[in-house]
């Protein structure tokens, strides 16, 4: 187990006064160990004491997977005949007082079984500790988002030889997510969006039966879960002509995305972020059509810390990873929205998705 | 709200001496609401007093949604900035003492916030008897469950025209799930299981970079998800000739198959249908083969009740859907797996699936 990670949760339960730490939320567990399952309704967890060293339990048959990936090597299992709770039990400091838990994973259901057969009598939430971990991406996971961004710009690549006129936007979506495994990753990050025309104007529409027109705004946003890390991506294309307005907002948009992303470097505030993009779309006239926060952290979820609005004034530390995605939102008219995918460095930024963003007409 | 399920759990409310049920599982609201929707991060949550109208709270940006399918008319909302337990305070009887909850759903952070704020001392586990009722799908389930039956039976028959040798298991993987989503579901119900030659004899193998070959023995395993339900099917093909070893093992899984099926009506047991099956195979001298249960419940999920195995001594009503998928596993030789859907009717049996079983040379 990262010597890093172990020590930061040690701290946590010195100061909390727990005698261990339970993970049980499948991608905790990967974060942790190395190893990525999915144990469907079987018992998974990782025990680390304060004392002593880590035990990860897995169901019987997952046993060699573990034995492979995980970097935790004491590796205890159950079948199904067995009680996975004695196995924990074993794992667990003799006499444990106090254990720290993932609160909004665990169900009440382990919780009692915790209580009834283990003794065990007060529990704290991990997932603070976890969370400000996870925020400070380390060069291995960079690396996995990277390759995730790769794969999502290629499919957007050979997906747009696709598009025309007649093509619905379900039709947009089976062939990008067909793309996505081909190109061979685990599929979606989230449900891909393909939105035109008026439809591209609602920042959670659904893709519909709406066939792609000339004139339309095109609006793609969409990602990929390669290796446990996923991508995000937006870009909105031009079907043939379309009009002044419609380039007025592309250009408004594109402005945004470019100021807010010069200002990515560590020690400024996600506040700051937020207001840069928003004041280029409030001078264009369009601020009150940009009804949604900048961006949003992200890595092995599509959604995590920090949040990239205008109220938090938490400063960028290298190794965060955010989206940067303003957009401007005409109903009746069309909306665009043009989304990076950006990590922080010690010095600056490195963007992670470079698919070109000037106006292209399909 | 239906009002034989309202009534099945006033009576279970009456037994417990509980309350209110609060159920939260985006599922069970659509089963016992109409309403389908998956809230994310956000807090949904149906309350049924013993006493009373029944509430349902969803996120504010659900409510138009809300009203038009929810069979539950009173709807209260919670925005982003409100308090969710505030109003399910509301919605909860005054002075409540016990709730009926789903265990192994709700999550820590949940139950301690009953506790906390809506000063809840007792809980009890609601999971039973909403699986006793699902259990008995209503003529509405029933007619949902055969449409997702149609969906995949017809993304087989496309998906088979693009077989050739040479096609990876991973490309056709792709293939059959971007039909389903061509074809109008939302996508697969379980990962697309597609195995040839030596792979389709690991029961629970992942599809790969193997290329299908003349010879082999293909094995498709997939259902889809349509309005809520899903299907669930497996065929095995033929690729070109194969030998008698792989001919002799289709035909005993097929007899195993027809004779299980010939056995669904209400009274018999579902161990009664495990056996049949299995006396089929072990008569044909490969019983050591045949490495799993019979067959699974299937409805909303993919997985559910009745388990069909050889000690389950539950007897067959009118209203239950299950799957009936005897297999031989040979290793290095390949698997055959024939898997069908049946609904157990007044008198017997009607198949849900009835996509041609004969072995057929692709």
């Amino acid at each position: 187990m990262d010597v890093n990670r172990l020590s930061q949760l040690r701290s946590f339960m010195e100061e909390q006064k727990a005698d261990a730490v339970l993970v049980t939320l499948p991608m905790h567990v990967y974060y942790l160990t190395g190893f990525n399952t999915n144990p469907h309704e079987r018992f998974l967890g990782l025990v680390i004491p304060r004392d002593g060293e880590p035990v990860l339990i897995v169901p019987a048959l997952d046993k060699d997977a573990a034995m492979a990936a995980s970097s935790v090597t004491n590796i205890q299992t159950h079948s199904d005949t067995q009680n996975p709770y004695q196995v924990l039990k074993q794992a667990l400091p003799a006499g444990i007082a106090k254990l720290a838990v993932e609160k909004s994973h665990l169900t009440m259901q382990i919780y009692e079984r915790m209580v009834d057969e283990l003794d065990i009598a007060a529990f704290v939430d991990v997932e603070e500790p976890l969370r400000q971990m996870r925020l400070k991406k380390s060069p291995e996971e960079a690396s996995k988002i990277r390759k995730a961004c790769e794969v999502i710009e290629e499919v957007l690549r050979q997906g747009l030889s696709r598009v025309k006129a007649g093509v619905t936007e379900a039709d947009m979506v089976a062939e990008l997510e067909y793309l996505m495994k081909k190109l061979g990753s685990q599929g979606p990050s989230f449900s891909t969006m393909v939105l035109s025309g008026a439809n591209s104007a609602l920042p959670h529409g659904k893709p519909g039966t709406k066939k792609i027109e000339h004139g339309d705004l095109l609006l793609f946003d969409m990602g990929v879960y390669l290796n446990g890390y996923v991508s995000d991506i937006t870009r909105t294309f031009a079907v043939g002509d379309i009009n002044e307005r419609q380039k007025e907002i592309y250009d408004a948009v594109l402005r945004a995305n470019l100021a807010a992303i010069k200002e990515v470097r560590p020690g400024v505030t996600l506040a700051h972020l937020d207001q840069t993009a928003r004041d280029v779309i409030v001078e264009s006239g369009y601020g009150e059509y940009f009804t949604h926060r900048l961006g949003h952290g992200m890595g092995m979820d599509v959604h995590e810390y920090p949040s990239v609005h205008g109220a938090n004034q938490d400063k960028l530390v290298s190794g965060m990873v955010f989206t940067i995605e303003p957009g401007i939102y005409l109903p009746g008219v069309g909306g665009v929205r043009i989304e990076d995918d950006v990590f922080v460095t010690d010095n600056g930024v490195e963007l992670l998705t470079s698919y070109p963003k000037e106006l292209q007409i399909l």
